[in-house]
C-alpha cells in the first residue's frame, strides 16, 4: 500500500478538478486536459507542459515576481510595482521618472536597471526526489533535516557550475517530491516604458485589494545579453536577448464569461495543511496575531505620544503592524466566512476513513499520527515562540545586540557551515540593518515594547517561560523595569559608530564586551539557539512524516477523480478560469470590467488619485479607437477573473482561450485575502490590467508607437 | 406681465415633471395626475390633495420627523431613531428597553412617552398670502421683514386660540405664497413596540448613509386622548385616539421596478436658489467650511493633546466638527460630480432670456436684479459673518458671556418684543446650556480656538474687520494672546454657580459687572447686533424681491410644460418614483433589496453589529413564512427607491401603487448628500425598512401577534 500511495502521488494526479481552483504545475496540464478544454481553452494542453518550451518559457521571473517576453527582441512585460525599483533607480532630481513616467524613444535611450535586478528564464525542471532523499532515509528529526539540506546544497552547487545559471530545488507536497529548477540569469535589464505612477499606481494603498481598481500597473523592460548571446553585466555593447519564445498581445475584445488563463510564480499557500493546522490558524494564530499586534500598536503609540521625534521614527513600524493586523483580521474574517476549518476537517476525516479501509495502510496512518504529534508538540510552546519572534522583529537595539552576538558565534565556523543569514555574503546586509536602527529607534519606545513583551512572558504558563529571560529581567514588573532602565541607560549601542564598530571586531571581542545590552543578548542567546534547534528538529520530522499525509490525500482525491496541485512554493504555476464579477456581500455586485469613467470619478488632484492631465484630457476627448470596448462603448482599464493567485503572481500574463495576452495580473480583492489557506470560489478573484488600456496608453496618451509595432500591435 | 407671472405661480403649475424628482405639495398632485398615473399610481390623485382628508391625514408629524397612523386605534408607525427619546425615557437600570427592545403585551402595558413628545395631526392648510403681505406691501428691507413677522405672529396667535391645536405659517417659494397650517397636538403618546437597538439601529453611524443597510429602524407608538376625544396630558384614564384615517400595511411582495410613493415632512432644500447662490455654495461656502472646520479640528486636537481631561470634554464638539466636515465634503463632491453649478447657471440663463422676451417683464427683471444685488452685498462680508457665527457656536465660556449679555439686553423689552430665543419661555433652555458648559469646557482649548479665529479675523480685508474685536483683542497675535490670557485667568464664569447666578440678576447688574469676560462680551455686543441687523434688512429685501425670481422661474417652467414644487420647508410633501438600485460608481452595482444574509455577514458580536441571538437563530432556522420574498427565496430587510427625500423625512410611510404601506423611510445614500441643493436622478436614493421585515420580526422573532391583528395583518 505504501508504494501504491507513492505511485499515485508521483503522477501528480489525473481527473477533473474543483471548479476553477488550482495553481497547476505545467506538467499536470495534460492530465487535466479535458477540464481545461471544457473550460474553454482552445490550444493543446500538452504544449503547456514543458517549462523549457513555448509558451511557458516566455513566462519569466522578474524582480521576485512574474513577467513575460512580449517581443522577439527581449521586451519583458511586468507590473509597474514590480519594476518600481528600476524606475526609482533611474529617477533623479531633474528626471522624475516616477512622477513623469518614461518612454525610451529608441534602444539607445533605454536605461539600465539597478545592477542586482534580474530576469530569470527557466531552462530546466527535473525531478531529483531520490537524490534529495537518499541520505535522509532512515534518519529522523534534525538529522533528516540536515541530510535534505546538504543534498539540496550539493545539487544546487553542481548545477550552478554552469555559468550564467541560477539553480534551486523546489519541495513539492511538503517533502514528497523535489524538483531541480535551472534558470538562465539575465542581468542586463533596461527600462523601456513606464507610465507615470499616478497611472501605474493609481489609488495606491487606498485602492490596494479594493475593487473596482483603475490602475495601469504595467511597465516594459528589455533584457540584454553579451554579443555571444550569454548573460552579461551591463555594457553598452550588449545586444537585446532573443528569447526562446514570446507571448502575443491580443487585439481582440474581452467580455464577462470569457475563458482566461494565467501563468506565474505564486509564493506560498497552505491549502494542503492538516485540519488541526487549519483550526490552529483560525482559533489561535490569527486572533493571537491580531491581539499581539493591537497591543504593540497601543504600546508604541502611547510611548511615542508626547515625543514628535519618536512618532516619526516609529511611523514605518506602526504602519507595518497596522497592515499586518488588518491582513490577519481580513484572513480571519475570510476563513470564518468560508467555514474553512469545518470544511477542511470534514475533508480530512473522509480521507482518513477512506485510508483506514485501504489494505496495508497501517504504516501510512502511523506516520500521519506521528506528524500530528509533532504539530501538537509545537502547539505546546506556540505562545513562547511567538513572543521570542517578536522580541527580535519588533525591537531595534535589542535586535542589533542579538544579531551581533549571533554573528560572532557564526563567525567561529567555516563560512559554508554558518547559519543562513550570517554568512560572509550577508554581512553587508547586516551592516545596513545596523545603520537603519538610527532612523527607527527611540529608547523610551523600545523599553515600553520590551516591558509589554516581558509582561506577556511572565503571564505564560511556567512550562513555557524561558529561564534565560528571567535571569536577565527577573520575574516581576519592577525587576523588568529596573533592568530595562539600566540596560538602555548604559548601553553604547545607541551610538551608530560604536554599534557598527562591532562588525569589525573578533568574536572574542564581542564575547568579552562590557556593553550591558550585548551582555544581555549573550545571556539570551542559549535560549534562542535552543528554541531554534527544537524547531529544526520538528521541521526535520515533518519533512519525513508529511509525505504520508500528502500521499494519502492525493490518493483519496484521485479515487474521487480529482487532481491535486502542490501548495504554492514560488515555482511556475498555471491557473485557468473565467472573466467574472463578484458579489462581495449582500446587495452589492461588482462588474468585472472597469472603465476610464472610474478614473475621473476617483480623481481628486491629490495622490494617489491625481490622474495626469494628458490622461484626463484624452478621456475627456473620448477618442479610444480600436481599444474601446464595443459593448461598454468606452475605454476599459482593469478586469477581474476568478483565477487562482497569491503573492508572487504580480506581473503574471493573463491569456485568452487561444493563448493571446489579454491582461497582466497585479492585485486581488480583499474578500480573497484568506485564499492562501482556502480557495472559496464565491470570493476569490484576481485583478488585471486590461491589455487594451495598455495599448491605448501607448498609442494615444504617452505614445510609443515603435514599441507597439515591435509587439506586432496596430497603431491608430 | 407681472400679473401674468403671478397667476402662473399660484396655480403651482401643471404639466409633466422632471423624471421622478419632486417634493410635491399634496394640493399639486391633481395637477400632475397624468405623470403620477404614468409612473404607475393606481389610485385617484385628486384624493391625495387634501391634507385634512384620507389618506394624507394619516401622515403625521412625530418628534420632529414623520410617522403614520396604521390602525383605527391610534397606532403610529415611525422610526426607531425618531422614537428613541421615548425608548430612552422608559429605560431604567433594571429595564433596558434600548438594548432589549419592548413589546407591550396589552394596552395597560404601553409606556408613557416623555411629556414633551408630540404627535401632530394636520387639520387645516389654508392660503393666507394676502393677510401676511398686506402690511408689508410698499415697505422695504427691515420694515418688510418686521411686517411679515408681525402678520405671521398674529395669524398664529389667533389660530392657537383653539385649544389643543398648534399653528404655523409656511412660506412657499421664498415669500411668494404663505399657508397657515393647523395641527391637532396629541400629547399623551405611549411606547407600544420597539425592537432592540441592535435591530432598530443595526450598523449605527458606520452604516449611516451607506447602502447596503440592514436596519429594522421602526417603532410603534400609540396616541391617546381624553375621554372627550380631545388632546390631553397623560392620564391612565385616557383612551386611544381614533384617527380620521389610517394606512393599511401591504401583504404583497415588492420588486425592483415597482411604483413607490412617500409622504412626509422634509426640512429644508435649496434647489430653487439662484445660480450665483449655487456658485457661492460650491466655490466658497462648502470649501470654506471644510477649511475652517479642518483648522478648528486641528486646533482643538493640538490644544487637548496633552490633557486627557480636555480630550473628553471636547470629544463631542470634535465629533460634530468632523461630521460637519465630512458632510460638507460629501456635498461638495456630489455637487461637483453632478455639475450642479453649470446646470443651474444654464437653467437660469435660459429663464432670463425667455423672460426678457415676455412683454412687460421689466419690473420683474428689475426685482431679480435687485435681489442679486442684495445677495452680492451679503457676499462682501461672508468671511466676517462666518467667523462671527463660529465665534459663538464653537466656544463655551465666550458663548455663555455673549448669551448673558444679550439676555440682559432683551430682558429690558416686553416679552413679546424680545428676540426669539431670549423670551421668558427660552430661559430654562438657556440655563441648561449654561450648565452644559461645565462638561465641555477647558480654558486652554477655548483660548486656542479663539486665538485661531482672531488670527483669521486679522487676515480679513480691512473693510471686513470688526472694530469692536480689535478694541477687545488688539490687532496683533501678541495682543490677542495677552487679552485671552487675561480674560480667562480672571473671569469667574468658569465657575458653574457664579455663571448661573447671572441668570437671576437684573440687566443693570450684568451691565455693571466687573467680570472681564462679561465686559468683553458687552464690548462685542454692538458689533453682533449691527451684523444681525444688516442680515435682517437683507432678509427683508430678499423676502420682498425673491418672489419675482420665483414667479419668473415658475412661469418659464410652465411654458415648458413642467411643474414646480416649492423648496422643502417642513410642510407635508409627496414624492413618487420607483423601487430601484444604484450604480454608485464605475463597476459597482447596488441591488435594491437587502436580505437577512447581510445581517449575518455584518455580525461581529460587537455594537453596532451585534445582531441579537434570537434574530440570528431565526435567520439560521430560515422559516420566514409569507414574509419571505418569493424571488430571492429569503427574508428581505431594507429596500431602496429613487424617492425624493431630505432630513425630516425620517419615518415617512412608503406606499405602493394602491396606497398600501410597503415600507418606512429611514436613511438615504451617501451619494445623495448633495440632494438638498441638486436632485441628480443618477445618484439620489432613499432607504426604507421593508414592511415584510417588520411583519416577520413581529410575527416570529419578537412576537406581537395582537398588534399584527390590530393592523389587519396575518399571523403565521
Amino acid at each position: 500500500m505504501r508504494r501504491c500511495l507513492l505511485a499515485a502521488s508521483l503522477a501528480l494526479s489525473i481527473g477533473a478538478a474543483h471548479a476553477d481552483e488550482g495553481m497547476w504545475l505545467p506538467l499536470q496540464l495534460p492530465d487535466i486536459a479535458a477540464q481545461l478544454r471544457k473550460a474553454g481553452y482552445e490550444g493543446d494542453p500538452a504544449q503547456l507542459a514543458d517549462l523549457a518550451k513555448p509558451p511557458m518559457n516566455a513566462v519569466v521571473k522578474v524582480g521576485g515576481a512574474t513577467g513575460a517576453f512580449v517581443s522577439p527582441q527581449g521586451l519583458v512585460l511586468t507590473n509597474h510595482h514590480v519594476a518600481f525599483g528600476v524606475i526609482q533607480y533611474n529617477s533623479k532630481p531633474d528626471r522624475d521618472l516616477i512622477g513623469q513616467g518614461f518612454v525610451a524613444g529608441d534602444r539607445a535611450a533605454e536605461l539600465p536597471a539597478n545592477p542586482d535586478y534580474r530576469v530569470l528564464v527557466t531552462t530546466g525542471f527535473d525531478r531529483v526526489t531520490d537524490r534529495v532523499l537518499t541520505a535522509a532515509r532512515g534518519k529522523t528529526g534534525r538529522a533528516y533535516y540536515d541530510a535534505v539540506e546538504a543534498a539540496t546544497k550539493a545539487i544546487v552547487g553542481e548545477c550552478e557550475q554552469d555559468a550564467g545559471y541560477r539553480c534551486s530545488v523546489a519541495d513539492m507536497h511538503y517533502g514528497t517530491d523535489f524538483y531541480r529548477i535551472k534558470q538562465l540569469e539575465l542581468r542586463d535589464i533596461r527600462l523601456v516604458y513606464a507610465p507615470p505612477d499616478a497611472i501605474g499606481n493609481y489609488g495606491d494603498e487606498i485602492d490596494n485589494f479594493m475593487w473596482p481598481r483603475h490602475s495601469g500597473d504595467f511597465t516594459l523592460l528589455r533584457a540584454y545579453v553579451g554579443r555571444d548571446g550569454k548573460p552579461a553585466d551591463f555594457s553598452p555593447n550588449n545586444v537585446p536577448y532573443v528569447p526562446p519564445a514570446h507571448l502575443e498581445v491580443s487585439t481582440q475584445h474581452v467580455n464577462a464569461g470569457d475563458f482566461a488563463m494565467l501563468a506565474g510564480y505564486p509564493g506560498t499557500t497552505f491549502r494542503n495543511r492538516t485540519a488541526p493546522e487549519f483550526a490552529q490558524q483560525v482559533q489561535w494564530q490569527l486572533p493571537a496575531r491580531v491581539e499581539l499586534f493591537g497591543k504593540l500598536i497601543e504600546t508604541i503609540e502611547a510611548a511615542a505620544a508626547k515625543d514628535e521625534d519618536a512618532k516619526v521614527r516609529y511611523a514605518a513600524q506602526l504602519a507595518s503592524l497596522k497592515n499586518g493586523l488588518k491582513r490577519a483580521q481580513g484572513e480571519l474574517d475570510g476563513l470564518r466566512r468560508s467555514n474553512a476549518v469545518d470544511a477542511r476537517a470534514k475533508d480530512e476525516a473522509a480521507m482518513l476513513a477512506w485510508l483506514a479501509k485501504q489494505p496495508g495502510s497501517q504504516a501510512t496512518l502511523a506516520d500521519i499520527r506521528a506528524a500530528q504529534a509533532v504539530l501538537e508538540q509545537a502547539r505546546a510552546t506556540r505562545e513562547r515562540d511567538q513572543l521570542l519572534g517578536v522580541l527580535r522583529s519588533q525591537t531595534q537595539l535589542m535586535r542589533a545586540a542579538l544579531t551581533l552576538q549571533r554573528l560572532a558565534l557564526e563567525k567561529g565556523k567555516p563560512d559554508a557551515q554558518r547559519e543562513s543569514g550570517y554568512q560572509q555574503r550577508d554581512e553587508a546586509l547586516i551592516t545596513g540593518q545596523l545603520k537603519q536602527v538610527q532612523r527607527r529607534f527611540a529608547p523610551e519606545v523600545e523599553k515600553a515594547v520590551l516591558a509589554e513583551l516581558l509582561a506577556q512572558h511572565r503571564a505564560l504558563p511556567a512550562a513555557q517561560r524561558v529561564p534565560e529571560i528571567e535571569a536577565v529581567f527577573g520575574a516581576t514588573a519592577e525587576s523588568a523595569r529596573a533592568a530595562l532602565d539600566a540596560l538602555y541607560a548604559k548601553t553604547a549601542l545607541g551610538d551608530e559608530a560604536k554599534r557598527l564598530a562591532w562588525m569589525a571586531t573578533t568574536p572574542a571581542d564581542v564575547a568579552a564586551s562590557d556593553d550591558p545590552l550585548l551582555k544581555a543578548a549573550a545571556a539570551l542567546m542559549p535560549a534562542l539557539l535552543r528554541v531554534e534547534g527544537e524547531a529544526k528538529t520538528r521541521d526535520g520530522e515533518l519533512l519525513r512524516l508529511r509525505p504520508a499525509y500528502m500521499k494519502a490525500l492525493i490518493a483519496h482525491r484521485t479515487s474521487q477523480g480529482r487532481a491535486v496541485y502542490p501548495d504554492a512554493n514560488s515555482t511556475l504555476r498555471v491557473s485557468y478560469g473565467t472573466l467574472t464579477g463578484l458579489e462581495p456581500r449582500d446587495a452589492v455586485v461588482y462588474r468585472p470590467l472597469t472603465t476610464v469613467q472610474g478614473i475621473v470619478e476617483k480623481h481628486t488632484g491629490e495622490a494617489p488619485f491625481n490622474a495626469p492631465a494628458p490622461l484626463l484630457a484624452e478621456i475627456a476627448e473620448g477618442s479610444f479607437g480600436n481599444t474601446a470596448d464595443p459593448k461598454l462603448d468606452t475605454q476599459t482599464v482593469d478586469f477581474m477573473t476568478n483565477l487562482d493567485t497569491t503573492g508572487g503572481n504580480s506581473g503574471s500574463p493573463v491569456l485568452d482561450a487561444r493563448g493571446k495576452l489579454i491582461g497582466i495580473n497585479f492585485d486581488s480583492n480583499w474578500e480573497a485575502v484568506s485564499a492562501s489557506w482556502w480557495f472559496d470560489p464565491r470570493y476569490k478573484r484576481a485583478i488585471h490590467v486590461d491589455a487594451r488600456y495598455m495599448r491605448w496608453l501607448m498609442d494615444e496618451v504617452y505614445p510609443a508607437h515603435h514599441l507597439l509595432r515591435e509587439m506586432g500591435l496596430p497603431v491608430e
